[in-house]
Order: C-alpha cells, then structure tokens, then sequence
C-alpha cells in the first residue's frame, strides 16, 4: 500500500491552510508561443520562505502528535527545507534545530536563524552531517522532519496541485522538478484522484538523473556525483518517493545543463518573476518547444525563488553563461 | 481648468480595459515591519510590455479621432513608452514608428520591433532626436504620442491605482517614482476624485530632482543633467504634468542614489519580482522606515520590470554595489 494516499493529501490541504499563502498562477504569452501549449504557472516562490517546501514542512509540524511536540523539531539542510521547517515552527511554537553544512551560504543560515531555528553546524561531508544529526537528535528528543521522505512532507507538497486545479481548470500536463521527489510524489499522488488522465512529468537536470536512472533500472540509485547548477536537485530519491513515483510517474525528462540558466532567465526576463535554477530545469522542455506539450494544457510548479543575487552565475551575452562552481 | 480630469481617467479605464491585464497587488511582511505600515505593491511589472506605460499608450492609441488613425503613430522613446505604443499599436493595427536614438539598448530595440513597429534611428543628441523626429512624423504623417505630456497618456496612467483602490480598499498613502511626471499626475487626478484625503509622494532621484526644484520654485526647470541610474526618471517633466502636480501633488520625496539598488535588490531577493531600478525609487523610503508611513496603509506602484540582466550592475556584497556607467 501506498504510503501517501489521496486522503492524506487533502488532510493535509486542510491542516495548512491557515499558514501558506495561495500563490498566484501567471501565464506567459511567449512561452505559449514557443511550446504551442496553454501554460499555467504555479508560483511558489511567492510561497512563505521563498518555495514550496513550506508546504511540506507546515503540514510535517502540524501533524506531529502531542506528545512529540514537546521537544521541537531537527532536520539537516542547507537548503530550503531549513526556512521552511524554521517558519513551520515558529508558527506553532515549537523549537527548530537545523543542522548545516559549515560551508552553507551566509544569506540561508541567516534567514534560517531569522525564523527563529537554532543551527548546528556540521562537516560538509555525508558523515559529518549525519553524526551531527544523530546527536543533535538524541540529545534534543527533538522530531526528525525530513525534506522529502516524510510522508507528511510529501502530502504537504502536494496541496499545491490542488490549488493549481482550483484556479485554471483541468490540464493535461504537469511538469514539477525532481530533486528528493517529494513534490513529483505529492503532486502525482493529488493528480491520481483529481484528475487521473492528467499526467505529472518530472523534470531533472541530466546532470543529477537519479530519478531517470532509477525508474528504468528498476532500483533506487542513490551513489552518484551530481554536477549541476539546480542546487536543489542533487539529492537522490528517498525510498518512500521512489515507490511512489514509481507508482505514478511514467516520464523524467532530462534537461541539459546549458538548458537551465537560459531557462532561469528567460523568466526573469520575461515574466518578471525571480526564480531559483533548480525551478527553471521544469520550465526548460517547454522552452525547447516540446512537441507533446502541443495543443495541451500544462501546469508548471515554478518552486522557488531563493536565489543568491550577490553570487548568480555570470549573467554573460545570451548563450554565453558562465556558471560560478558552486557546493553541493 | 485641468488638462486631465477624473472624467477622463474613467473614461480612460473603460477604454482600455479589454487591452490591459489586471496586475496582481503583493504584500511583503519584511517591508511592513521596515516602515511598521501596511503596505500594497501594485504590479505593474506584470503589464503587457513589462510596464505601466502600456496603460497610457493604450489610452493615447485608442483615443485617436478615426481621421488621425490612418497614418498610424510616433513617437521617440529609448524606453518603455516604445515597446508599450508598439503593442498598443499593433493590437489596433496601427502602424507604429518608434525614433530611438543608435545607442539604444539592443535589447530594447528587438522588443520594440518584436511587437511589429518600425525603428528609426536618431543620434542620441537632443537635437539630432528632434530633427529625425519632426522628418519622421512630416513624412508619415503619423499621429504624435508623447511619453507623458499627452493628456491620453496621463489618463491612462491613472488608470493603475483605480485598479489597486478596488482590490485593497482604501489608502492613506501613494507611493510613485515621478520620471516626466505621467504615472504622478494621472494618479493625482484619480485620487483627488476616488480617496480625496489620500495622498500621492512622488519619489525622484536624487540626482534628477527636477519635479522636486520645479515645485519649489514654482516653474518648470528642463535643463538639467541627471545621473541616476534611474533610467526611466531622466526626464523633465511636461508642461502638463508640471501644472497637475502642481495642483494636486503636496510632496516629492528625494531618494538617494546609493539607496536605489539596494532597494531593488530587496524587492528581488525578498519579495521575488524582478523589477527595474526607477520602480525601487518609489520603495527606497519606506525600507528607510519613513516615520509618515507609520500605521498606514500604504500603496506603492512598481512601475515596471524592463531590466537588461545581461548588463546588470554589479551586484556585489550588501553595502558594495556598483554601478555601471549608463547611457541617458
């Protein structure tokens, strides 16, 4: 059976509604034009914290029983799982520890910490955080919340779909990232029951194409090195996302790494919205004016915009970006 | 008697309502906290063509007696009045020239043509602008429409805070960033109609105080020479819009140059619009926590979002911004 079910992600719609924003929905005429399509995007990075992630982590927090919530809450990450699980808990008025890389990027631990989450650094290493983890976890009692294989995150990350339903209609097409699965799982599992015919397609870079690699060899691969600007999509599948994904999704489509910034600016440029690489990687197949897209109606979850505005690639001439190396 | 009357923005809103989108209005917590006021973003950076302009060429074209239509319109603009005439043009199947002067901004120049008007280009002198112009509009016999003095121009602009009054209910305060002062004298007038005790604070550089020294020394002061980066508030204002501020415009606040970029990039990073540097003028007060903001509420039009991300000033660390030297 399932581990995430249609009813747990309408429990969870309902349980966060009175913390996330209803994020708008924008269209752009130009991206229509390229793909032929009629495209609706979801725009999380107008969600609390910056990106969808808040959906997951409101709907983590709030489902814990009462007698876990005593201690608070921990999770390791350096990225947007850490403001949202930080927010999540201050709202309810429970203590977040976040544990962090020491190399993390300044402007992220700081708005972590102005969410009011202590942080405990770690070694950047997989080791390193993982010791830190387990103590920060014995020595708290604190509830363990992970980014993307907590079934509630996972229902959490599917509410946004639903909103997306509400506000344009039915759609043939559902193009979301994929980076832990959390939101390919989530939303797949809200389509399944609203709108079966629909189809959820997952888009990674090929530069970290766990997800890809693992649905067609049947196995989850969790051992490789990613190698991409999309700083959110390095991390492999969970075991509950993969099961789930495997489940529900029938296409990853890969996109190239030249693909993403492109991407990325495009809509800076012409939606006037700022958004992050790793929301960029879904909005590229349509750019490239895939042919299925043709004459559908497609949903894309734009899932974040937190982006280092001081440290962005080298914005160069058009089909000359640079790209700063940047940590995984 | 007034060039522009309430009348004539009305009339204005009916006119161009099937051309226009309804931008969004946006709402920032961070900012509220800044200035301890409830402040609403109008989104004009998500109006066709990236900018309110398009309200105020729509209005012009849509004007036109049907004797003055044949020939199409002109204008000269390096900015946003070009692309906004351009479409607005198009959409009634004008004919639209646009004189830019050589040195424009190439990517300003694509999306003009982008939208189907023909670009004639000028030495970038004032008087080499001129005389192509009058060539221009002797030889096509062309309607003229001016950026900001034409008072179909002024009625369009107005239109926007119509639209922000109706979804937020009513304002203490209206923030706007005065260029040739067509967004602040439109606005003005719909004011003084819609919300007679609301006032309008027209933001100007620093460094181009022209509409701020006109109303001090009660004339209209053009010569000038600005150094903002601020490019869309170079401009002198128009014997129009000089005589509607002057009545209807108690107040211009001056915003110093070091404090615009740090307010875009605020505007960026925080709230996740991409918007250009002359919208940041009209937010650069309240992120300085303005005192007469304080237990307000308070309406900001973010004009626009027509930025050349490719040439982005530098974006260095918080405090260390640097400019480009840029084109006027």
């Amino acid at each position: 059976m399932s581990t995430v079910t249609w009813d747990a992600v309408a429990a969870a719609r309902e349980r966060i509604a009175p913390f996330v924003h209803r994020t708008p929905v924008m269209t752009c005429s130009a991206i229509d034009e390229r793909c032929r399509a009629t495209v609706f995007f979801k725009c999380e990075s107008f969600q609390r914290t910056g990106s969808f992630k808040f959906r997951g982590a409101s709907n983590a927090v709030a489902s814990l029983p009462p007698a876990r919530r005593a201690h608070g809450v921990y999770a390791h990450s350096s990225g947007n799982h850490a403001q949202a699980l930080a927010l999540a808990a201050r709202l309810h008025g429970l203590r977040a520890i976040l544990v962090m890389p020491e190399d993390s990027n300044p402007l992220k631990v700081r708005a972590t910490e102005g969410y009011g989450a202590e942080i405990v650094f770690c070694p950047p290493t997989h080791d390193g955080r993982r010791e830190v983890a387990e103590r920060v976890g014995a020595e708290s009692g604190a509830a363990f919340v992970h980014p993307h294989d907590d079934p509630a995150v996972i229902s959490g990350q599917g509410t946004a779909v639903i909103e997306l339903l509400e506000s344009v209609g039915a759609l043939d097409l559902v193009f979301v990232p994929v980076g832990g699965g959390g939101l390919t799982s989530g939303t797949a599992v809200a389509l399944s029951h609203l709108a079966p015919d629909a189809e959820v397609i997952g888009c990674e870079p090929a530069q970290a194409d766990d997800a890809y690699r693992s649905l067609l060899e049947g196995r989850r691969i969790t051992e490789f090195t990613p190698a991409t600007i999309a700083d959110g999509l390095r991390t492999p599948l969970g075991e509950n996302t993969f099961a789930l994904i495997r489940e529900h999704v029938k296409r990853i489509l890969r996109v190239e790494e030249e693909e993403i910034l492109p991407a990325m600016r495009f809509v800076w440029e012409r939606m006037k919205l700022v958004i992050e690489p790793s929301s960029a990687v879904a909005v590229a197949p349509l750019l490239a004016g895939l042919r299925e897209a043709r004459g559908k109606r497609v949903g894309v979850i734009l899932t974040g915009g937190n982006v280092d505005i001081t440290s962005l690639p080298t914005l160069g001439k058009e089909g000359s970006w640079q790209t700063n190396s940047s940590r995984t």
